[in-house]
């Protein structure tokens, strides 16, 4: 088996690129613009150039056993990106095979989410572990879930859409898929801050958030004014973690996984977040999963987790080619 | 390989023993009453006798490949029934080691719903699909989800508790397993008779189930006052369907099955209760899922079903044994 392999992490602004030893070094990096390439084909050929020079330049020509690669709305059966709003080609690419032609290194791809979980198994915090969900809490909320060792693609590829399990089946908040009560629009970034503006709303009670416009409020600043001690924030933590804590119970009842994983932006509030994920989880669980399940942050350093969590997929594919 | 395999059902009341060859046909039947057993031994050694006289009064001495055995509170992993709250035995019982040991035969166990996702993926509605979700709508409410065309049993061996998911996260009904909101409190048998009792409480309409003594009424006088046209009858099986299909969109969300196998008593009702779960669960579903996922009631013969559940088990140990 080759010693190497590569780890692509397209996102809407930024193609990272990272070469990674079996022990999740990244030994080397490039990154191209995702944008100014309105043809996948000129992304394609940008690409491949940035990802030879610097196979090149580090000495590793014929050492790369696959590329793994994370894209929004991936599909890893098809090895397709299809329909991607927050990408500059529309319509349904066959990313993988056209990576593999110019690149003559097998290829594979998935979501983010997916790419995230083979990390953290591969890698991160679970290494060894055969069942467990991995959860990000980004912009949207994502999962990747991993049963008897294997990630879950499902019939299509599309399982894992844990974001849009519906948490509040009655009177719940419009979400961005069309549909209401999704776990996102509760428990993402952008669902923290709107919990802070119906908060702000709904109740008199002073707040280091009324200092900001209303419409301004991040979940940043949610996390700031919560340090700070300020009360109502606290409050939005809590029923930000009560909600996630709850859908995790129904989780384990699908797949009683060993471990929850939570990896993105909201896992810096740390504490905040992971108490009362862990109360109402626990307070939530039927009595034979009690206290058989961890929920822990992802232990892949951030910068690289995108990419990490792609290269692990590169083993992968490089296994299955026996490469 | 050996060309039969044994299934054992075993039920609060009786259990039902089937010699099974690999098309799924129950070629001979025995049974022997589960009580008057205070001793799971005794137990043991009368399911021996029963199962060693079926066995060489047909000939087929030496021709058994493996035992499968479905039960309540069964673990695969661990081959144990524990704590069964139906069964004479109380704590936990080695019941597949303790079965193998007298028969000479492998035997492998596990719970009643995944018995009847085996059952369905080796002879009935699901052969040849590796994604689906079986779902048992009986007193309670089982499933057994397959992915990768692996049974799910995640990390203890009880995945697949989906009668206990939270469909109602506020004011839900109590369930018997202590928590509130449960699926299975608003959709096994005994939910439909207590949807029943709840809209015949808050509603002034004329019904035909206003005959029973409200105390008294089961989901069968539910279906034959739907059959007989009565709208509040057929009201409480629209209302039961929108739960289960809202339920389903979430489970769709989870592993993307191509199919959803229904099974067990409820499904007696055919269209009265297909109809509406179909419906709410094509209008709950993530864009990406619509019309991608099929609703069917099992094949399996409902008297075989239990024990020809049981025996795909047998056939899935044998392999693993050589036999």
């Amino acid at each position: 088996m080759k010693p190497y392999v590569v780890g692509i992490d397209i996102g809407g602004t930024n193609t990272q690129i990272g070469i990674v030893d079996s022990r999740g070094n990244v030994l080397a990096r490039n990154a191209i613009k995702t944008g100014g390439h309105p043809e996948v084909t000129d992304f394609i050929d940008d690409l491949h150039a940035a990802l030879m020079q610097t196979i090149e330049q580090n000495g590793m020509k014929g050492e790369i056993g696959g590329i793994g690669v994370g894209a929004p709305n991936a599909n890893y059966f098809k090895g397709t990106i299809e329909q991607a709003a927050n990408l500059p080609w529309k319509g349904v690419i066959p990313f993988a095979e056209m990576l593999r032609k110019k690149c003559g290194i097998p290829v594979a791809i998935t979501n983010d989410a997916n790419a995230a979980a083979i990390g953290e198994m591969t890698y991160g915090a679970a290494r060894g572990v055969k069942d467990f969900i991995m959860i990000t809490l980004g912009t949207g909320v994502g999962s990747g879930i991993v049963a008897n060792g294997q990630l879950i693609y499902g019939s299509d590829g599309n399982a894992g859409e844990l974001g849009h399990v519906t948490v509040r089946a009655q009177n719940g908040r419009l979400c961005g898929c069309g549909r209401a009560g999704c776990l996102e629009a509760y428990t993402s970034a952008t669902g923290v801050a709107r919990t802070a503006r119906e908060f702000l709303e709904l109740r008199n009670e002073d707040s280091l958030l009324r200092r900001i416009p209303v419409q301004d409020i991040t979940s940043k600043d949610v996390f700031d004014s919560a340090m700070a001690g300020d009360k109502l924030a606290l409050e939005i933590f809590d029923y930000t973690g009560k909600i996630l804590g709850e859908a995790f119970a129904n989780f384990v009842a699908f797949s009683s996984p060993r471990m929850i994983v939570l990896f993105g932006g909201l896992t810096k509030a740390g504490d905040l977040i992971m108490r009362p994920v862990k109360e109402a989880m626990e307070a939530n669980l039927l009595p034979i999963f009690k206290g058989k399940v961890d929920i822990v942050f992802s232990q892949l350093k951030e910068a690289d987790a995108a990419v990490l969590g792609a290269s692990a997929l590169g083993w992968e594919t490089a296994k299955q080619n026996n490469d």
